[in-house]
């Protein structure tokens, strides 16, 4: 069984952890600490866990995660950085759900996010946790940063476009229209997601500028080897869960004869957790629905040179948490599957 | 015109204050007082004002409230009772949609307001704010208090039962279950009441004791002129604006006969703001969606004799801000309906 | 591997089992049967369930049902009582979702489904599929009728209260005040269900009498060994699943010491989906969302003589299909839990 | 008093009209039909109008639709131009909310909604009724074919970039990512739009092809007076009512400098229903919910070359029944506002 901490589960990312750790059939979990809930049963605060996770939250001091195989971080900004040297030192694996270890570039990392990176050394040798790219190296990794919600969404969604030897389309004006359930703003009280502010409305945010932009820029070139430009707009979709990517590129001319499909197909074979769904459907994110599943769907409206991509996710499993396990699966050499087969709720 | 000030304008009964008053044809909107957004134009804050309110928040200092003709408190509890003494000492009306002059017995008030009382002499001059009971003392009120959203629904369903010499259901054990929307919860960053937590959810609370009991049970007393007992059970409903009232009331064997639907369409005869229905109907919150009506309907399922009232209003109009309008138009001679006869929004 | 039939797959009942049941280790999904959509992958209407149900939906003549060893019906009422003749003598055993076998007067039936009962024998021996009071009889049954989904939160809310020798509460007043999900009106294209009307909207509906109201009297009579009397108002939520049932119960002056919460707590020992809270407590309905559990919890409001009992389902698993899997298991021989350990979502 | 009838009450464009003509201080409500519905009292079917509308639905022959000064059409495609001829021979002014009277290319017509088109002659006078495009030809016009929803927020988000002489975007590759909330679809049984199936959920939906692109590429091409192409992606949102438009342009290098925000507030300067935010807001739908007001916010992320163009409308209001009567009130030389002066409903 592999010992597992959890340093903040009073979030969205928490407690969903915890409905996929408690299940999972080789963890045992071990701490889940809350300097603020010290002593409070996890299932008091989550009646939805009643009867099914027995631990108490308890200060990072008792919680000894120093004793544990691999700590997950579902914190805010900043504090798995700060423990990162003390526990990879004790030899414990690290999946951070926050954005701590995601940019490489520690000045973009300094100006989205408004802090100093407090282990720039560590950061180096930490893994970016999107198994679909980088399954080999998660393997070995001490630390792993996992992508945001909308990255994981719009990597794979462009993956299999950028990942060819020669550009199929114009890669310098990607654009990306994300829309994201408000869980994803996380369970913060805050007046703009109240359910009297959000619900029975729609609109844009962070048009200017938002800090999954970089991430996902890194995240692109990395896969093309290339330079690429995209334009990034998220909105706020009155649901609890699910990210719709809706994202365009401008097929070039030289292009125009490739079978986008069979493409995605074949560079998403084998994968359990994405689905290339037939050409020209229109996947729902309640078809994600509390699963770690993301499906992919192609269009050519017109049959014209703009590509539509749509992508659905669940922004708390498969863009969260359920990568998160994922990435523990392939990182403690079990089926990638174990513990992530929830068949998606619906309705 | 009526010149109007508005304590307190940033939270829910505010901007629905400001909706009504903006395009009533007899007021002069004056000022609007917040502390803390001195200076910013309202409609910054509430764009769906923009071109309809130029007022900015300005401090209760520069706001000149001594100079209004009435000034409307939309503020916490405690903040009226501060200020009612100047004001009515310069002849300024005062209508209080928070709680400080509900509730006659002190005691009471301090029990389930956790204050003291600042202002007892006023108290006892302030009028309950429903005009279908306390119309005539509204008229020559300088202090009026509101009735809570809860309280309008319960009273009005269960008057005309209780406005009868003599008894006509067991007055001892009226049950009121009744489901609001969230905005009765107001416009507070609070995290049980964002829409990741009270979407596609449904709960109960405070079936312990809620502030609007001993309100209502004053006001039926007053009605009955006789004592009686109330069990309030409140539950939060997903959804914006909108109360359900589900009252039950014991017919006492002697009443078995009477005709109940007469008796209601007759007590609120003429009344502009409430609608008897059909014997029989299943009114719908959405009926009322935006405006200040307010609907009841009657059911004795199986032929029984438990009366089972159904009651729908706008929490935020008829239970707060419409409610409050029309008690200004009231205290100053104008026809009730005065800017209130906006035809509900549906779908 | 026990092998399953499902009759009538395309409605909510129906995905719900395939979900539970594609997951359920001892299951073979042998069969589904829709006429009108004949050869079509389940998967193709329910995208959620690509990749985990390989079956098609075909006509009941290709479904071989007599040789499944148990078939579901999740079907409209009717249907099943017209195939149980012949499924029940080909050793089939039946589980209805639907409401042939759920009342034993027939007139009662025939007046509230409108319909003539085509199989009183069956009838007779079928078996009500309430595991917490019938568990011995659903061992060796034939035919097992499904409660309803509010049946299930009413009987089980007041089953402590009625099964005991004396009579503790006013049996002849008790009050059902109870709220659904739309889910539970089915996935049936209808006007009042539509987004666009139920949503941001609250109502009470059936008032005058539904369907739920004679079996759950029969019901409780059953467990009390009396007559009883209940007063049911259901309520349209707008959420998909779950139902909050509100019950009050007038306090005998004879059992006011009566300590109610370890009666119930005694009553629900051992049993794996009923949950009773700490006394107080305010369930939710997410609290149980995607999962077999009931949560109930007790008030006495203001420490008097009404005893309110809060109980929640997801009406879609432990008001349905999950309650149809219990009762597979039960008939079986299996672990009742098996394939029923969903953590609840939430948020 | 204009002398107004209603052809087609029943659906959500008909119950909206209402709610504004009710309210309109020039009109005469004189007739409402509904074949299906003869003798209904409209407040029946919709309760939101007890006590405001006392009309009953009446038959098309009993209607005496001859007599009204203007007749509005509130159904599916096709209904209004089998009555246009006659209407209009009797001097009766059409405003047409469905389809027939919008696509001036008949090939088109029929290609997209399936249906020969059976008055050719008056479809060719007929004029497009976007008053802020063509304001002087719905003086004098006799039929007026009103935009559908989605083409009303398209053309007006891209009409000042495309109004001017020389190109200042590719004219040739905009992008027009559009959010509906589900009021859109009508009140028509269907499943898709259920509570349960759309609430909790976000898709994409006929991007292959969409009546609505033909319709606002003629619209934009008749602004620009040069071809344009333009891809248009609708997704379902789980509101009720309100639009979201997302625009995207690429600013031409010879375009680089414009001063984009001023382009737009010259261009709408004095419109009463425009509202161009400050450059870089996000505009919300529900700030515009049930008021004929669109707002416009422009954005172009990164300092770059891309224009985004957010638009919020009422899908029913702007998008629907307010903009007819905004054409009504031109039609009759009446100030243009006059009973569309709503302030938005928030929350």
């Amino acid at each position: 069984m592999i010992k597992v901490g959890i340093v903040g589960g009073t979030g969205y990312t928490g407690v969903e952890l915890l409905r996929l750790l408690a299940a999972h059939p080789e963890v045992q979990l071990t701490a889940i600490t809350s300097r603020k809930e010290d002593g409070m049963p996890v299932a008091d605060m989550f009646p939805s866990l009643r009867g099914r996770v027995a631990l108490a939250f308890s200060t990072p001091e008792k919680a000894k995660l120093n004793e544990c195989d691999v700590v997950f971080f579902a914190t805010p900004h900043g504090v798995a950085m700060a423990q990162a040297q003390e526990l990879t030192a004790a030899g414990v694996k690290i999946i951070d759900l926050a954005a701590d270890f995601r940019l490489q570039d520690i000045a973009e990392f300094e100006k989205w996010y408004g802090m100093p990176h407090s282990c720039p050394d560590l950061l180096k040798e930490a893994v970016y946790g999107l198994p679909e790219v980088n399954r080999e190296k998660i393997k070995s990794a001490r630390i792993i940063g996992l992508p945001g919600c909308y990255p994981t969404s719009m990597q794979l969604g462009f993956a299999p476009l950028l990942a060819q030897g020669q550009p199929l389309v114009n890669e310098s004006a990607l654009i990306a229209d994300c829309k994201s359930g408000v869980s994803g703003a996380g369970r913060k009280a805050e007046v703009h997601t109240l359910l009297a502010e959000a619900s029975d409305n729609f609109k844009a945010y962070g048009v200017k500028g938002h800090r999954h932009l970089p991430e996902t820029v890194q995240g692109l070139q990395a896969i093309a080897g290339r330079k690429i430009g995209l334009t990034f707009v998220p909105h706020l979709v009155p649901m609890i869960r699910g990210i719709h990517s809706t994202l365009y590129a401008s097929i070039l001319p030289e292009a125009r004869n490739t079978d986008f499909q069979a493409l995605y197909e074949q560079h998403f074979e084998g994968e359990p957790f994405v689905d290339v769904m037939p050409f020209g459907s229109h996947p729902e994110t309640r078809s994600v629905r509390a699963s770690n599943m993301l499906r992919i769907a192609l269009h050519r409206p017109g049959g014209g040179d703009l590509l539509v991509i749509l992508v659905v996710e669940d922004n708390l499993v498969k863009g969260a948490a359920g990568q998160g396990v994922q990435c523990m699966n392939i990182l403690f050499g079990l089926d990638e599957r174990t513990g992530l087969m929830h068949i998606p709720v619906m309705p």
